[in-house]
């Protein structure tokens, strides 16, 4: 904890006060945009833009992660609240506090548990597949502030800014990096400045409203936006604790899972090394912190901790500046973010999001290993027709499922002896001899419940396919671990070997494994012998009987 | 489909008629009792007994399997429409009905679509934590009926008639098969008949009830039970396919991993080859048969079974001729099962699931591997907690939830040269030998999305303790597999390692792996090279610098 403070040194400075102001004038629309993704006032995405990095910073693990409002967060958390209160009540922002601390406590409490381990419940596929699907739900939403009407209608005014700004901010995207360096910047400043671009835009359609007199022609704005710091919020609804918990324990899990995935893309760049548990601490706290300052479920965001990173960003310095910037933006008269006009705040979400739609996953996924890019399709489907909490669950369930599948249909060998050697073959890939009274196999994976079965079976299988064999010698030498559902189905093979008068021998069994099997019964009941080689196995099973 | 039968041999009619008619006695009080569990009319137990085990005859793969209505799925059945439609209704019966066939529908489209490999999530421990979890709760549901009144409450005579058929039960298990055996009975045919033991009670309490007048002190009885075969069932209704929706799948669930251990342990026994696949679709037919004869979820049970196999069934006959059974008792009057009494029928129910409540798995788990013994526990508690629901959801969350924890954290070893040998070992087991610009890592584990994260952390530890090392060479020998998830990370790793001039090197890569790797951009980025065998890698890379 604050670890990078007592190190800090002067040389870092620079880098995080330009960092600190970069990413403060993008947060200013983006925290205001993904506040209304969440169905909230554009108002609480600043707030939920200050204390949270704060907090973050004194807990988190990451150097350059920005924490705040975060696109496909704040869509769960808007189908989350949506059904549970009136949009724009009083409740509507207390559940979505609300919904900030339970995420925030389950982080805390997994991060004490030490149970970081959970990120490893999403494949890169089925994360990519989820990402996309969210995006293009996010996107979706955002056609009718956009166009001011229900697509296919349009309000004309409304949708000529609106698509205007999308084109701007695409063109911008594409060439405004290269237009500052002809002008004679530095690649990397042209880079780090080009990310504001929706800041200038979003300034150009404000000034554009009063001037051409756009609110009188029907295109909304945010509004009043409230002047002054975030007040203490400690509103709960008592009755929402239980709908809210399960929401609550998705949205945690998906905080976590962005969070991590943009502090591993930086830790790698900067060489770093990062904590899990520690993450998890950091982003309760900051969600605990969101609630506290009426915000809502935020996160560390990807796109923006990479600005943060590429401005200069050293320590966690960077975020305490822009955390300072937007208190300060809030004090000062925020008369002028009344008339941000939505059609282009809704192009910034657009054109941000658009960002998020790679398909490099799924490419390589379609070439090196079908049944990934399926699990990156169907979670992208579960997305869009489930919705995003769903959509969790159905990853949730595809990368375990996949797991599983794999894990059912493990390699197993039948060996021979490479004439006149030691050494034991697979039999299908090399000339290797058998005997017709013994049975060698070879088990290349762990044993546990996954995958016990299907070992059992082809077992079986291949007994039945050599009915002479009267001994059986597991080879082990790739066996890592034996899980305890997998010792009860070596109990069972053994009982049922013994009745039909077959040995089972093990052979090469590893020293972790070994000193495990020491603990069960197996090696005192066990019907054939533990031979340190399937040299000496053989050797020494050559003719014998048993039963 | 009803190979058996083109099979049959005469000798095997003996054994499947003797079974048939022992399940079948068996069967009148065990069905009538397990409708109780779920709610339902008694009778509906026995409709459940004789369609459901005909059509898994035609469909199912286990030869010795009997399919009706089970304690567990009865519970669920109870706890899942007991919300949803007042006792006793027909509503309530129309949908336990909808719910088999729910369950039904996803075990045939999961058999069709060959997902036998679902019965692999849920691990040995948990399993067994589930099944006691679910006995208790089956258990205390019995005491108010036991007793004829709310616990601490009690209707004497119920309660002298439902302790005293418990007494007489639990003796009865521990010395009934003692007496027969001593009173001449061949072992097997002691046994055997010692399991009508729960009939012959039920019968004597039915006696009683006239004799003594229980009825008019107040002791409750089953009451008319309607004669005749039941009648074709459609009623559905269409308001509850929606919240029938998830816990048909979850009975579903259940319904296949309870038949497929009980179909498992018989067919080991008998030596059989089982087919995951055609028993989903022999269950999901049996659950279909049991909605259009008004029933509700049914699947194979393992007592029953048992006692099926014991008394000689050899082929799904011995399932048929039960069936024939149960259909002629209804069409014989059955005025006598009216007088049931409900005290009696509960007693049975109580000692059934004594059964269940095996310990063995805990205790080898417990001092095999305590992970393994929390889930046990905490499936067990999720059950008792928050319901038998709930439970299975918790009980697939601990597993999977042990597995990804236990791939979080792969062995890796740093290998040494054995002095004057090709051989590289693990330097903490051998003395063998290191160079310091070179950094020699083994994975015993394969590559995938649970344990990338824990690979790449140690890599990077391992490079950070060794900082003079140019060349990392990462073996292979003990990987089966990468998936895409993994590659990614390779990749990055690749990436990274370049940045700081340190080679990366695949040394003893698997067939399989590297035909897969051959289809990636992985080989043709890689920052150093591919190596047949460790010492080649080690003899080449001596001295060479990268970067």
């Amino acid at each position: 904890m604050l670890q990078w403070l007592r190190k800090y040194r002067r040389s870092q400075l620079p880098g995080d006060i330009s960092a600190g102001i970069v990413v403060a004038m993008m947060m200013i629309p983006q925290g205001m945009a993904y506040a209304l993704v969440a169905g909230l006032p554009p108002v609480t995405g600043i707030y939920a833009s200050i204390l949270p990095p704060i907090v973050y910073a004194l807990f988190g693990s990451s150097m350059t992660q920005s924490v705040g409002p975060m696109a496909i967060v704040s869509l769960m958390t808007g189908a989350v609240v949506g059904p549970l209160a009136p949009a724009g009540s009083g409740l509507y922002q207390v559940l979505a506090a609300q919904l900030a601390l339970i995420s925030g406590l389950v982080l805390l409490l997994c991060g004490l548990l030490r149970m970081g381990f959970v990120a490893n419940f999403f494949s890169r596929p089925v994360m990519s597949g989820f990402t996309v699907g969210s995006a293009i739900v996010i996107a979706l939403g955002q056609v009718k502030p956009l166009l001011g009407a229900d697509f296919p209608h349009y309000h004309l005014p409304s949708a000529i800014m609106g698509v205007g700004a999308v084109l701007l901010l695409v063109l911008a995207r594409s060439h405004f990096a290269r237009l500052l360096r002809a002008a004679g910047l530095k690649p990397s400043t042209a880079d780090t400045a080009s990310r504001l671009a929706p800041m200038l835009v979003v300034m150009l359609g404000t000034a554009l409203v009063p001037l051409l007199g756009l609110e009188a022609m029907g295109v909304r704005t945010t509004g009043a936006v409230p002047s002054g710091l975030p007040q203490l919020n400690v509103a709960m609804s008592p009755t929402h604790w239980r709908p809210l918990l399960q929401p609550g324990l998705l949205i945690g899990f998906v905080v976590f899972l962005i969070s991590m995935s943009a502090a591993q893309s930086l830790a790698l760049k900067r060489n770093e090394k990062l904590s899990s548990n520690q993450e998890l601490v950091g982003l309760g706290a900051a969600n605990v912190a969101s609630m506290v300052s009426g915000g809502f479920p935020v996160t560390g965001s990807m796109s923006r901790s990479a600005v943060n990173f590429a401005a200069g960003a050293n320590t966690p310095l960077a975020s305490l500046i822009t955390a300072v910037l937007l208190a300060v933006a809030l004090i000062a008269p925020t008369g002028w973010l009344a008339l941000l006009p939505l059609p282009v705040l809704a192009a910034t979400i657009i054109v941000a999001v658009l960002g998020m739609l790679e398909v490099d996953t799924l490419r390589t996924a379609w070439r090196y290993d079908r049944s990934d890019a399926l699990a990156w399709f169907a979670t992208c489907a579960g997305v869009l027709a489930f919705g995003v909490e769903a959509g969790v669950l159905v990853g949730v369930a595809l990368s375990m499922g996949t797991l599983i599948w794999r894990a059912s249909r493990p390699h197993i060998a039948v060996l021979g002896r490479i004439a006149g050697s030691e050494h034991f073959r697979n039999i299908e890939r090399y000339p290797a001899e058998t005997r017709p009274d013994m049975l060698v196999l070879r088990v290349d994976a762990n044993l546990f419940f996954g995958n016990v079965e299907a070992v059992t079976e082809r077992i079986e299988d291949e007994l039945r396919s050599h009915p002479t064999a009267r001994n059986l010698v597991l080879v082990l030498s790739a066996v890592n671990s034996i899980d305890t559902t997998a010792l009860f189905a070596l109990k069972e093979l053994n009982t049922s070997l013994a009745r039909r008068s077959i040995g089972l021998h093990l052979a090469e069994v590893k020293g972790p494994v070994m000193d495990r099997l020491k603990q069960s019964e197996l090696l005192h009941t066990l019907n054939g012998k533990v031979f340190l080689s399937t040299a000496i196995a053989c050797d020494h099973l050559q003719g014998v009987q048993h039963g």
